[in-house]
C-alpha cells in the first residue's frame, strides 16, 4: 500500500495526515499561526510518521497551483499578511525532501469525492462548498479544472432584489456577489445571528436556498456537470440541500436536464483526503 | 493533405464546405429547409466534390453530442419542430457512407479558433456568440468541454437593474437570463429597432456592455479561461468589445487576474470550418 501525506490547510486550522485513504487514515488538526511556525508543526508531524512517497496540500488561498510558473506553490493575495507570498509547497518539499502536490482546498476536496465519495466513476462534476466562503472544484473529463490561476465561482454575480433583501452584500471586492450574499458571514450579518444560532422556519432559508439555486444555475450553464456536490457548514443545515433543488428546478423551467445535486459522502476528513490523493495524482 | 466535409447548419442557413483548412476551402450556402430536403443538397453537394475523409456537422441545438447516447447525433427539442429528433449525423452517414461528428455550433467555432485563429496554443479557453442567442464554447485542459448534454451559457442569471431597465427580457423559458436580456432580439424588443440600426451613442450598447460584463464575470469566474473570442453579430458593433473589457475589468476589482478578451481571428467562415476541424479531430 503506497502511503502518503495529506496537509489540508485552512485559514483557522490545520489538518495533517498520513495514509493511503479513508480506511488507513491517521490524522491531527491544530489552529493555524504564522507561516513558518505553522509549516513547521507539519513537518514534525512527518517526520514522526512512517516515510511518505509524497504530500499534498489542500490549501486556502489564493494560490498559485500552475506547475508551470515560477511562484507555483506559494500563497499569493490573500488577507492574510504573514502567508501572503509564502512558498508555502517550496518549505514542506526542503524539510521533507519529497515532492510535494499543491491545490486549492476546494479541487482537492472534489478529488477525494472523485475517488473515494459521492463523484465516484464521473468524469464531469462541480464540488461546491458552501461556509466561511463559496468556493468551487470542477472535474471536466477527468481532469480537474485550472484555468489561468483557479476558479473563484463563489463571486459569480445573480439576481438581487433589494426589495425582499435590502442587505448589500459583503464582499470586499464585490459587494453583492453569491459569497458576498450567501456565505455564513453575510447570513450572520444579515440577520445579527450566526447562521447556526436561526431556526429553520426562519426566512433567512428561504433566501439562502434562492441565492444559491442562482449561484447553481450559473455553474450548470456553464459546465453542465453530471453531478453536484454541496458541502460546507452553511449546507449541514437540515433541509437547505432539498429547498436549493427545488428551487433550481423551479428557475431552470426545463430548459437543461439537471444534474444531481448530491451531499458530500465523505465527511469532514474530505480536506486531508483530497490533499493524500493530490499527492498520489502526483 | 487529408480533406474533410464539413456543414454548418444554423436556423436560417446551411454552410457545406469542403478542404483541410482555410486555405483551400471551397464552400456554398443555402437557407434552411425541412429535414430530409436541406441533407439532401448538403449530400448532393458533397457527392459532386472529390471523397472526403469524413464529415463533421456544426449544428444548431439542442442536440444529443454524446458519443455513447443512444441517440447521439440527433437534435433533441429545438422549437423548429420539423427538426426536432431527427437523427441529423446518422442520415449524413447513411447517404455519404463516412464518418460523421457531431457538436453544437459554438464548440465547432472554438475549435476552428483554436486551430487557425484567435486560440491557437492554449488549453483552456472560452469562446462567445452574441447574436440571434448567446451561446458559449469551452475548451478545458486541451479538450472541449461537453458534460452532460451541453453548456448553455447564453443562459446564466445576471443582475437586472429593472429600474434603469424595465425591459423583462423575452427568453421563454426565463425571462430575463442573459440571453433574454441581451441578445439581438432582446435589443430589438427593448428599443424598437433592429441593433444594427442603432446608433453607437445610444443607450442601447452602455447597457449592452452592462450585461455582457456581468455574464463574462461568471463565465470567468467559473471558468479561469485563459483568454475569451467574443464573436457574432452583436459584437461586431465597432466600440462594444472595449466597452465590455472596461466593465469587466471594473466588476472584477482587482480579485482576479483577468484573461485577455479579443475578437475572432476567422471570419464568417469559422463555422464551417470548425465543422471541417471536428470531423479531423474524429
Amino acid at each position: 500500500m503506497r502511503r502518503f501525506g495529506g496537509i489540508e490547510a485552512g485559514g483557522s486550522k490545520f489538518v495533517c495526515g498520513v495514509g493511503s485513504g479513508p480506511e488507513d487514515l491517521e490524522s491531527i488538526e491544530f489552529p493555524t499561526a504564522g507561516p513558518e511556525e505553522t509549516v513547521a508543526r507539519c513537518v514534525a508531524y512527518f517526520k514522526d510518521q512512517e516515510r511518505v512517497e509524497g504530500v499534498g496540500i489542500a490549501s486556502f488561498g489564493p494560490i498559485d497551483s500552475d506547475p508551470l510558473s515560477a511562484t507555483f506553490g506559494y500563497i499569493t493575495s490573500t488577507p492574510k499578511t504573514a502567508w501572503r507570498n509564502f512558498d508555502f509547497a517550496g518549505a514542506v518539499r526542503k524539510a521533507l525532501g519529497v515532492p510535494v502536490a499543491f491545490d486549492t482546498d476546494v479541487n482537492a476536496a472534489a478529488r477525494a469525492e472523485f475517488q473515494w465519495g459521492a463523484a465516484q466513476g464521473l468524469t464531469t462534476f462541480l464540488y461546491v462548498t458552501v461556509g466561511t466562503g463559496i468556493g468551487g472544484g470542477a472535474m471536466v473529463n477527468g481532469r480537474m479544472l485550472h484555468g489561468r490561476g483557479h476558479p473563484e465561482m463563489g463571486h459569480v454575480r445573480v439576481p438581487h432584489d433589494r426589495a425582499r433583501d435590502p442587505f448589500p452584500g459583503n464582499c470586499p471586492y464585490h459587494g453583492d456577489c453569491l459569497e458576498g450574499l450567501a456565505a455564513a458571514p453575510a447570513i450572520a450579518a444579515r440577520w445579527g445571528q450566526a447562521p447556526h444560532l436561526l431556526p429553520s422556519d426562519h426566512p433567512a432559508w428561504g433566501l439562502e436556498a434562492e441565492y444559491l439555486a442562482l449561484g447553481l444555475l450559473n455553474w450548470i450553464a456553464t459546465l453542465a456537470p453530471e453531478r453536484i456536490i454541496l458541502g460546507g457548514g452553511v449546507m449541514a443545515r437540515k433541509g437547505l440541500l432539498t429547498g436549493v433543488c427545488g428551487r433550481v428546478m423551479e428557475l431552470m423551467n426545463g430548459y437543461m436536464n439537471l444534474p444531481a445535486m448530491v451531499a458530500p459522502a465523505l465527511d469532514a476528513r474530505a480536506g486531508v483526503l483530497g490533499a493524500i490523493a493530490l499527492a498520489a495524482a502526483g
